[in-house]
């Protein structure tokens, strides 16, 4: 029975059989050492036989094998102990050096990350790397089990449809059978008309978008999760979803990943289960009493100053997530509800210095909602709209959702520059492959 | 405090508070009876006071209300009590009649598949039919719970990719920024990539093919659960694996939903931990034992004979699932292992008639690999291949894994005849919306 790494030391005394990659090999005083990688990390071999130490001559990192060899406690090995007298058994040779080393981690730093991307499916095999995505893995189960845990009915909504929820130039188009269809750029109608059968819905799946720049924000394809709860009483509830959900997570992925995240460099986590709030307007005042740019004119937050109220938030609130209240109406989207002044009812979550997510309140009332898909030059009778006005017109209840990038959820809970780290294959203007 | 449909026997003698749909009104000895309906269920009202019945008038099925009021015992009524002395708030006034009887199940006959898919978000207001998705949505969870608990990892790969991996007509094509992509058919090369991370690896997203079919059977864009598992001792792991898988999330979802299922007419499930194994020459003969028809020549199982060796074996094995091994390597994709003779390191899942799975060992060594791509007319070095043929070259471990549509788990655990019934919103060459 094969044998993982990390239970290696449980088996001091035994002869035990394990298998993995080579991932290191090295001469030490007259001995062979190699480092076998498994899924759980690496058990360190001592190869003293002279027909064992030939079976591995040629062969380089990336060589799969299993040993066969008796298990010493051993404090300075990575799991406490190491195999001796160790029986090789090549399973898949590998002659052909890696084009990058796999033993130290790829630099994350701008001019390495096409590197990083093209070298993916080995540059994981870093056991630094590979964290970042058993930790994505965790947060898109935490996420899961807090959204069944308050009653969610989780959907799958198509991605190929015939018109564009958030319209606009950046939808990425193909025939359909001789039709046009769009990639989704949302789940957006789809998850309010759920709303009007399960009250409470969510979706985690891809969402495309032709995005233009190449930035450090932008990718074509994203993994979004979409939230939508019917019966609110006002705007503030689903305020408190999303905080909810983002406090839960992300305590539990600090607890669970505590050493993975340190060994990472993610900052520590500063966070309380109520969120600041700040209007817009209070913002743009605290940040030019403190800066002296004034930024009154803007109609959304400068970059600079949701990295500013962040800090601010996290320094004198003990939150790095803050809420920043009261946009302006102007922003708004057709299906958002409107507030009473010249502010939309939605709100933006910051961390650590950008948004994750826009939290509306919806137009619930058929007829507001008509006129304004009808100033957003939205036809409600259209192919793809005329089954979400039908949901109105037989009564959908107060409600309201957000949605936010799994993608920038891993960016910044550890810490990575660029929102293509925390995805496995990234997707931008200019990479479509591997 | 708003108490849910299936909470309101518990609050028996005390004034509460409810909220939902209007779903049904009728007059009867002079009182008003109303149903609400909310996510949970239905609760029976009485509205006695003429004041609060006229609230009600002209105001249609759909109509989003709140109702406070005294509960009674009544064990006539749907959840064993009902709401007396109600006081009505109208929150959403609904005047149009739905297009629909939401009080009916919307038959699932083939006629009328095209109203139960224009209506779907309305349909689903009906009890039973939201009971399919509510399935659906645990099926989803037990699924991912059997394989988190299995040392998993869950990953997300593109959907825009530069090549296909199966290759075939029936791919969706697009410009990307000026280069051609296509929606991906399944996520086989980038799951096998990082079987050489992971070792376990699943995932649950969008497939797209074009197909030119309108049959029960064939959709454009289905939901796919794909696993990988490296360090295989053989094949058998791999069957034993989804059989495993299959064996606990149907009998979970035959446990947790007995009362869904028998409502919705789904047959008794029939399985036992270890499903029966066949090879295609033994169906094949032992097929034409039972009816006389000669299908040796055949290289798949006709779609009779796979309905009859699920008859065969759900009557002498005792399972429904019955696995179809000695797939003829003639049917092999290139990512196959071929067996000892002229067979494939492959089995067919059938269960309830149908196939659901194609259970393969993969090629893992590159040189047979490279040859078998050869053979398929695909380019090892063309941008889509060259990473996924470069993770060979460095070192992948024995694998194999299995790909099944949820949509079809969905349709063949229920009962229902169409794929597309298990599906929110489906794709076909007809349909792209809503």
């Amino acid at each position: 029975m094969r044998i993982l790494s990390d239970d290696v030391k449980q088996h001091v005394g035994q002869t035990i059989h394990i298998e993995g990659w080579l991932h290191k090999k090295r001469l030490l005083g007259g001995l062979t050492f190699i480092n076998v990688r498994d899924r759980h990390g690496i058990t360190q071999v001592v190869v003293q036989d002279k027909l064992e130490v030939e079976k591995l001559r040629g062969l380089q990192i990336g060589t799969v094998l299993a040993v066969d060899g008796l298990v010493k406690e051993e404090p300075r090995a990575p799991s406490g102990a190491e195999i001796h007298d160790a029986k090789i058994t090549v399973l898949v040779r590998v002659t052909e050096e890696p084009p990058i080393e796999i033993d130290k981690p790829i630099s994350h730093k701008p001019e390495n990350l096409d590197t990083l991307f093209d070298y993916r499916a080995l540059g994981l095999r870093n056991l630094q790397e590979a964290k970042i995505f058993k930790i994505r893995s965790d947060l898109l189960r935490y996420i899961r089990d807090f959204l069944y845990g308050q009653d969610f009915v989780e959907i799958n909504t198509p991605k190929l449809v015939a018109g564009a929820a958030e319209g606009g130039a950046e939808v990425f188009k193909l025939d359909y059978f001789g039709k046009e269809a769009t990639l989704a750029q949302s789940p957006q109608l789809y998850k309010q008309m759920m709303v009007g059968v399960y009250e409470r819905i969510f979706e985690i799946a891809p969402a495309f978008r032709a995005e233009l720049s190449a930035t450090t924000r932008h990718v074509s394809e994203v993994t979004m999760l979409d939230v939508e709860i019917g019966f609110i009483d006002g705007h503030d509830d689903v305020l408190k979803l999303l905080q909810d959900l983002v406090y839960k997570v992300l305590t539990r992925a600090y607890q669970e990943h505590a050493d993975d995240l340190k060994s990472l460099n993610a900052p520590e986590l500063v966070l309380k289960p109520e969120f600041p709030r700040y209007s817009m307007k209070q913002i743009h005042q605290m940040y030019q009493q403190a800066t002296g740019k004034d930024t009154s004119k803007e109609i959304d937050l400068t970059p600079d100053e949701e990295k500013w109220i962040c800090e601010y938030a996290k320094t004198n609130d003990g939150s790095e997530a803050v809420f920043a209240t009261g946009l302006p109406a102007s922003k708004m989207k057709f299906y958002h509800m409107k507030g009473d002044d010249d502010t939309a009812r939605s709100a933006d979550l910051l961390f650590r210095g950008i948004e994750i997510s826009t939290v509306p309140q919806r137009e619930h009332r058929l007829e507001t909602l008509v006129e304004q898909m009808k100033v957003a030059g939205v036809d409600p009778n259209s192919p793809g709209f005329s089954a979400y006005v039908s949901a109105f017109k037989h009564g959908l209840p107060a409600h309201g959702g957000f949605g936010f990038g799994i993608d920038r959820l891993v960016e910044k809970t550890i810490g990575l520059g660029n929102v293509k780290e925390a995805i496995l294959f990234p997707r931008d203007i200019n990479r479509l492959a591997p």
